[in-house]
């Protein structure tokens, strides 16, 4: 396929590096910024374009993988005679953003995408749609390609994903935030929390969360919750997110 | 060294199996339930008990792993006289709850342990303190050969350890069941979020948290957040858990 980038972040670069490796043909990479455009271009031997008047409209694909705030502005650029599918790759974005060209569609990327990641195991869970029978069809035979966990999901059920995964691995990631700001208030350091870290990970790789909760809130140990209160005494915040956690974790008990 | 073991369950069985391997000798096993300190024993040619009245007197190391809130019984039903060092293992608890004893002291495992831990690999971090110099440095040269990751900590940076790891570990687990609800609620697999999951604990193993974090919170996507907090509507609690979380990261921004 002839592909158009239009993007150059790290979902972007990730991407392109997917696709050239199945043996897809970048041909034109597009960023406001003429020089983050032309970086991964070169990489692609694609060409570098910083204006979407100058867009390719023969491509097969273009590929928005902008953020969520900028794909509006991307969409009313786009002329809408495109022939080719263009899709987005944002879980919180509906389809209906694309309504103005005859082929869209969504590939939605479920990992937490960094400039390191690389897609080409094939292990990441792409969710596909398309706005017609053609594309849908279309967009999951690529899927297919692009990953070994492609599927079909709608724009709710996207969005549901989305809400998952910001619980899952943003706020996750916030609570290790804490953890590690409250060890380094008692001079210790964050290292001592990364193999249960990893664990707790790794516990629900095969269990449901439910079966492997632990701690003072699942067992309803008051003394402890109390103790553990009065040690964040002086952080109202950090106390609100403890007593809200333990009392769903206590909810999910009943 | 002769060793008692008060508790049956995970934590005193991984205990058990460890010092076991490493060529102690585990003399009894106390239970309350006679079976389970039977079941314990016998695995390591140990006497069960199930009364403290029965207890070894000439143990070179009597340790507690019973549950958070059955140390101070256990504490009471032990005699004064015993002149090896008593222990328990739990973060939350002070070492003074072992006040009575010539000899006291922590060893603390930095980690949730399920029944399939296998502690063998000595890469679990253990918060070591004593209640006197002698058994500070004694439990220090066990702590070695127990983990390469052993380490003083006073009681009050062991507490600051167990809230750390209820954030990191007990919160996150319950997040984690927060996305597995709202998946199954849209006919969606838990299992499309694991690599997620996997990935979020791998990012912070080498990277802080803070410079790890991504997602909508972090962008101060105020239109995300707002089409999430919609999605959440019918959830009062995950909508409180959204917004407090949010609040978090954006304040780390600052």
């Amino acid at each position: 396929m002839k592909i158009v980038l239009i993007g150059s972040g790290k979902v972007a670069s990730a991407l392109a590096d997917l696709l050239d490796a199945l043996g897809h043909s970048l041909v034109q990479v597009y960023s406001r910024t003429a020089d983050h455009a032309s970086l991964l271009a070169n990489k692609y031997g694609a060409a570098a374009i910083s204006s979407l008047a100058d867009i390719n409209k023969t491509a097969n694909l273009y590929l928005i993988a902008v953020s969520d705030d900028a794909i509006d502005e991307v969409v009313k650029q786009l002329p809408e005679s495109l022939k080719g599918i263009v899709i987005h790759t944002s879980g919180a974005t509906h389809l209906s953003v694309l309504d103005k060209f005859p082929n869209g569609g969504v590939i939605y990327p479920i990992q937490t995408i960094s400039k390191h990641t690389d897609l080409k195991d094939r292990t990441t869970p792409l969710g596909i749609e398309g706005n017609n029978e053609i594309s849908t069809a279309l967009l999951l035979e690529i899927g297919k390609s692009l990953s070994k966990k492609s599927f079909y999901c709608n724009s709710h059920q996207r969005l549901a994903l989305h809400v998952a995964a910001v619980f899952a691995n943003n706020f996750s990631n916030a609570l290790y935030q804490v953890a590690h700001d409250i060890l380094k208030e008692n001079n210790l350091s964050f290292d001592l929390l990364k193999p249960l870290i990893l664990e707790t990970a790794h516990h629900v790789q095969n269990q449901l969360p439910k079966e492997v909760q632990t701690g003072p809130a699942k067992r309803n140990d008051q003394n402890t919750i109390n103790r553990h209160l009065e040690f964040l005494t002086q952080k109202p915040n950090w106390t609100t997110i403890y007593q809200e956690l333990t009392l769903l974790i206590n909810n999910k008990d009943q």
